[in-house]
Order: C-alpha cells, then structure tokens, then sequence
C-alpha cells in the first residue's frame, strides 16, 4: 500500500505483499488495473441487461406502445445507468483516489478535482 | 401527413377524415396512434446510437479504460436518453394532452397529471 | 374563482373583467392570472420552507457540522424546489397549455416547445 | 486529529500534531475542523446568495410572475445549491477521504461508502 503502486504494468506482486498486510486496495490495483477491475464480470451483466432495456425501448416505439410507458422505461434506463456509474465511481474513490491520497504530494488534488468534475457530469445529465 | 402513416396495419383514412371536422389534433391521433408516430423513424434511430454507447461502455469496461472515462461514456448516454425523453414528452404534450383538452371534460386532469408524474421520474433519476 | 383572489394587494377587479369579452381559457387567466394563482398560499408557504432549510445550511456550515450531513441537507432542499417545480409545472399544462389547445391555431406549439424546454432546464441541473 | 474530532472548538491540538507527521490533509483537518472549514466564508456567502434567490422566487409568486420564468428561477436555484454540493463534496474527498486512506485500515471503505451514498442523494433528486 505504499510506494509500490507504480501505476505502471509489470510488477512482481508479491515483493509488494512483503512491504506488510496486503489491504484489499492493493489487490484491485495488480498489474495496473483500474479499482472496478475486480467487478468486471458484474459491470459486464449490468450493462448488458441495460443494453437489453434499450432494445426494448425500441420494440416499444415499433410497436406504438403509448408514450407515457416508453418514458417509465427510460427512467428506469436511466436509473440503471446512475447506479452503473456509482458502482464505479465507489471503486474509483476506493482505489486510484485513496492510492494517490496514500503516495501523498500533489496527485490527491488532481485526482479529487478529476472525480469532482466527473461526479459534476452526472449531475448535469 | 395521412399518406405516410402507414406504419400501422391497413387503415382506410380517407374514411375516418370524413366522420367530421378534422383538428390539427386528430390527424396525429388516426388510427390510434400516438404522439410520437411520425418521428418514428427517428426515435429508432436515436435508440439504436444510444444502444451502440451501451455496447461502447462494455467494450471499455472490457478493455480496463480508465474509469473516469467510462463515466464520462455513461454521462453522454445518459444525456442521450434524456433528450430522447424530452422529445417524447414534447409530442406527447402536443398530441395526447392537447386532445384531451380539446375534448373537454375531466380527461385533461388525468391526462396532465400521468404526463407529471412521468416527468417526476425522469427528474427523480 | 374571482372573489377569492384576494392574497395580492387590494386590486379593482371588475373593471378589469369589463375589458371585453371572457373566453374559457380568459377565466383561468382573469386578470393576467397564470396557472398557479389558486396555488399562490400554497406555493408561498413551500417557499417559505425552503428558505428556511437554505438558512439551516447557512448555520450548519457555520457551525462546522459534518460535510456529509450538510450534502443531506442540500439533498432535501433541491428536493423540496424539484416539487415546487412539478407542482408548477403540472398547474402551468394544466391551464396555460390546455388554454393554448382549445384556442386552436399555432399557439399550442409555442406553448409545449416553451414548457419542453423549461422541463429540460429542470432536468438539465 | 485522532479521538479529539469533538466538533466543538477548544482543543489543544499540538498534542494531536505531536502522534505523527502532519500531512496536507492534516492541516485542514486542525480543531477537528471538516474539509470545508478554510472556505467557510465563500460557502456562506453563496448560500446568502440562494437564500436570496428563494426570497426572490416568493416575490415572483406573489406578484403572478408568469409559470415559465418562476421555473427558470428555480432551475437556477437548483443549479447553485448543486454548485455549492459539489464544491464541499471535492473538499470533502480532499480532506475526510483522502486522510481515511492516510490512516490505512478500514476507515477509508466507511468513508468511500458514505461518499457515494451522499452522492448517490443528490443524483436522485
């Protein structure tokens, strides 16, 4: 968890597991991977049930169902598409902000104020 | 506007414009149609960019892309159903709430009150 | 309907009325009167509310509370102008846009391409 | 800056600063002070400024100011309580959570999770 989450790709994990207590932060992190890493296979499954939610939408215009229940299935795509983000901004905070927050120097606010915005972002939508 | 409305199954038009005095209102209205049937073409469209955002989101989950990035994808879908939303209730409001108001009678307080809570749906996502 | 519009300052009413002739959609508009004028205690009470909890916030950071407890508070206070906002809005289509429709002619497009976009600012924020 | 986070004032603070190194995010945390405290005054001075927007918002009730423009008022009121969330939420995650993942162990997850449920609150609205 300390000097060693060289960002980059090949590393000897377990020379960083000698450091001390391996925290679950460091695990997520391995071989340069991004905080959401380990919950690829449940990003991968939302995603497509929310892509499955879209190809309905369209089966729903094709087939003139009445606009008010074609915006309730909007909402709830869109709904999906907030709590896809949150997961994963969760991870980000937890990992590559709370990494940097850990090297210390001036990385924290660069990576705090990139969250924000994208936090921002969601906002805005 | 009547010739192209052929999305639907056979209808004879000409007939139902001479049941009485045709309103701007009626004619998106034939058939029992909804607002939002001439921009069909259209909507599907808009669904099918937006379902290619959703596959481009897997991809990137896939691929380990910086979550930040992602996020940044999931904000523009987002924002792409939103509009999409938006039109839709545009033509709703248009045709379904401004019939019943033609229509007279209680009608427009149901109407008005589904096309609000639908909008609180979307404003609550 | 006209008798109880008395919450404003004391107004000659009647010469107003006298001006010419009273269509249905003039009735919910007597005097210039826009959709939400029955709401108008209403309305002003919830305001009230919410200026209250803006004040409450000013305290709290005064106070040095808890960041995340003030991010609830602001929740709560975006929420409460949201459902001023709908209850607006759904008095606004319910009068204003429905007037525009029984009128007939043009205006109802300029009406629901008016409230469209001000449905969007709200989604927008 | 450890068991002393009594959100009251008096506190003699050296005697936490002598625990260990004083980090960046340390300083802002002196007196038990949250993330936000240094631009207390900024955060005041915007709030005044919302607080004005609702007191303008009644007056637009009041005097029968047309539906159309009270919801463009409350759109910007609504877009600068969001301002004001965002910026305690950055100083939030620049102090609070980064100086979690500072301390090492569990803290930084309670945090993270607290975060994103704030967050999570001012998407939903």
């Amino acid at each position: 968890m300390t000097t060693t989450e060289a960002a980059g790709p090949p590393v000897t994990d377990t020379t960083a597991a000698a450091d001390g207590p391996v925290t679950e932060q460091d695990q997520g992190h391995e071989q340069g991977h991004h905080g959401y890493h380990k919950q690829k296979d449940e990003h991968l499954k939302r995603l497509r049930r929310i892509e499955g939610q879209i190809r309905g939408l369209q089966r729903m215009v094709d087939e003139d169902v009445y606009c008010i229940d074609i915006l309730t299935q909007v909402s709830a795509s869109t709904k999906a598409l907030q709590s896809f983000a949150l997961q994963l901004l969760e991870e980000h905070l937890r990992h590559c902000v709370a990494d940097a927050a850990v090297k210390g120097g001036s990385e924290i606010d660069a990576k705090v104020e990139e969250a924000t915005k994208a936090i921002a972002r969601l906002l805005r939508t």
